[in-house]
């Protein structure tokens, strides 16, 4: 019989707090800054758009461990910890001397990792009095997250969803409205960047960057209302931490440490978590722990972005963010990972990348199915398109493992599960997929636009 | 803080033998007939169309204990133990002094209970030499989970799906090809079963007792082939055990023992396998735990079938059961619970409500869907059409208890997630959905027709 599977933590060893990584960083992020003024943004400012809690992690240079609240722990009790599970079924199918974990987020009540920052977002928020919240969601999962937390904690929400994904993926606007949201399909008539946009181009079908801007016109004008971001920005990273801080004790519990952990990467919200706990032993002790961040191909912002100061939202709504960036005009091809078409990095893993701590690769889309059958018949579940990035580039590591024969213990994130994204996996078995090779010339053509930013 | 939330084992704690419930009954259920002979089946005959390994277990009415296999534990530790979960959201929402617990088998990776038998049968068809099998399934919940242990024990799996979930529900179709299965809607015109039917009713949606037909038909002309199926027999409970088995310890855990145990009844596999392990103490030590069969008010065998010996398929291909049943050419109504839309009860459950051991309720579509997004609001899981069932009875019960002021200890069996289903939820949102009141006429068409089968 095999060694043990999965391990699990007890109730009482999930952690207690989140792990603020900039309190530790050498060099620390550049600052946000204020979109009207250019000077760093403050948490005053900061607390017009996000809930004040929020708003204050997420300028928090110099606490290195922060509490979480006891009803948000209360919270992740349902569903945390997930588990740590050795690949053993995709180890052999690979035959690779690698030792394969992965921690599965995808056993949450809502498929994903997103519910970690939800209920820490939504809790600040209905301590803070605020009653309405908007948000924006691309293929779902964030908008399923938040619609469950807004729940729990007596908020309304009204979730704007990407056009695309909201005619093509009914069943994720369905769990929202299951659990009580209102969705509207973005671009809408209802806000002015949303009816500018029409106006100028009728058919367009939306994106994360013009559903943000929606989301906080929303909030800007309704009383007693504050938006909710789901990756990008710090406090969401540090929410996310939990991942990490769990997988390093289910580690130790399988007597392992990772010699590289892999996330996918759309804002870095999930990769954060999963590496920034392992990420400051190497800062702290110098561990040489390798982070790769797992991007698709056609939204290449790790390995083919530029670093500059860049807005978060098509319309320039949001604060200044220093971060590697394809452009906050950059329309990514329409692939089945739509967690992932997000022109830009957060500030701290951009940071963290100028550094070297970390690397980005890409995957094209069509070799993120194969992994993802792979995996599939392996191990059972059916990752997200998001996640099967993250298993890509595990394989491609464990290939390479074999080829130098090499028993490296690699650990990766599976963020979600897709048994929302069949319709993807429908165009993969049919041989309908292609992958989108990016020609230089689009992205230079939205970044060039930037050094007139700052 | 509340107190523990969800409760695990060990990895060396997940059961290593099934409870064969069978060896302690008082009054045995009646034999299994040959259809031919009208004689007690033997496992020779069976083994004609079941792997031998199951042919043995279904007729094994004296161990009390069965060992499972250590390639079948083995695959259960990527998933087992399942959670069992203190369903405190749900106390709280319906303000009920009853202490709520429900075991979570929707965290398998095929999102239900089903695998339990799954990987059983298909590693004793593997272990006996069987290279092909076949099998049906209505809404996909058994034949997602049989694509994926065919994959596992390398077996090459036809899948026939009733035609009307087939068009209706393409992702679970889809899930079963990302595992590798064909799958066939049913009626087809590959199988005389299917041909005859087609040509009497071009425009026949199907129902599972044709597609067991059809599949009982591939098997039995296929060289080295054998048919497997996901309920109603007696070594598919015995499976399913290890749910109420790990249950039992879990309980101790939590320092409960339940006064009453709820499952969503289809077949009877999933109430099986979390009741039998409680029902022994019943048996064997007097206990006095209630069990409860929640069944759809348009399907009810329990509550309103007769007892008699009747056919497994609509055309007659099985052996004869003597079961609870509606008669084995009722068409029951297109309610969304596509697997408890089958005719007849298990032999093993059928005497065990006969001998007033359990006992049936029958639940209105409406306050299926009710109860299932009360849940989703309060737990945060989205739960199938079909455990909907299992959750609106103790909602039932948990209100009962706060009339009488009394905090009973219920355990329900969540059997399985709805994220496949939410257009099943589309309509309960819109107001589409209505109940369907099964007129006694209907019933006795189908039932008056048994009496002459012996």
């Amino acid at each position: 019989m095999e060694s043990q599977k999965r391990f699990f933590l007890q109730e009482k060893d999930i952690p207690t707090q989140w792990y603020n990584i900039v309190a530790d960083m050498k060099n620390k992020p550049l600052p946000m800054l204020n979109p009207q003024t250019r000077k760093p943004i403050t948490v005053d400012e900061l607390s017009a758009l996000f809930a004040r809690g929020c708003s204050e992690q997420e300028l928090d240079s110099t606490h290195q461990w922060i509490d979480i609240p006891e009803p948000v722990r209360n919270q992740y009790k349902n569903y945390r910890s997930t588990p740590l599970v050795r690949a053993y079924g995709l180890e052999k199918a690979l035959d690779t001397p690698a030792h394969i974990y992965f921690k599965n987020e995808s056993v949450s009540p809502v498929g994903s990792h997103k519910l970690n920052s939800a209920l820490a977002q939504a809790y600040y928020c209905k301590k803070e009095g605020v009653t309405n919240i908007t948000t924006e969601t691309g293929a779902g999962q964030w908008g399923a997250a938040l619609s469950y937390a807004a729940k729990v904690f007596g908020l309304e929400l009204a979730v704007f969803m990407v056009k695309i994904s909201y005619n093509q993926k009914p069943y994720r606007r369905l769990i929202m409205q299951t659990y009580g949201a209102q969705v509207v399909a973005s671009p809408s008539m209802g806000t002015r960047a949303g009816k500018d946009i029409i106006t100028a181009n009728p058919n367009y079908q939306g994106s994360l960057g013009t559903a943000i801007s929606e989301a906080v016109e929303l909030a800007m004008q309704t009383p007693n209302c504050k938006y909710v971001l789901g990756s990008v920005l710090n406090h969401v990273s540090l929410h996310q931490t939990v991942i990490g801080l769990e997988a390093e004790k289910q580690m130790a519990m399988a007597g392992e440490y990772p010699d590289i952990v892999v996330g996918c990467f759309g804002g870095g919200s999930n990769f954060s978590g999963i590496s920034f706990p392992f990420m400051r032993h190497n800062i702290l002790e110098g561990k040489t722990t390798e982070f790769i961040a797992a991007e698709p191909a056609a939204c290449p912002k790790l390995t083919r972005g530029v670093f500059q100061y860049d807005f978060g939202d098509e319309v320039g709504y949001t604060p200044l963010l220093p971060m590697f960036t394809l452009g906050h005009d950059f329309a990514p091809a329409h692939i089945h990972a739509g967690g992932l078409r997000y022109h830009g990095a957060g500030t701290i893993v951009s940071q963290l990348l100028k550094d070297g701590y970390m690397k980005g690769v890409d995957i094209p889309q069509l070799e993120s199915f194969q992994a993802a059958s792979l995996f599939a018949q392996a191990e059972g579940i059916i990752p997200a398109p998001e996640s099967a990035h993250a298993i890509a580039a595990t394989i491609r590591l464990a290939k390479q493992c074999k080829e130098e024969g090499k028993g490296k213990t690699i650990l990766f994130n599976l963020s979600g599960h897709g048994l929302i994204d069949m319709t993807a996996y429908d165009q993969y078995l049919s041989g309908d997929l292609t992958n989108f090779i990016l020609p230089q010339e689009e992205i230079d053509k939205t970044t060039s636009k930037l050094e007139h930013i700052i």
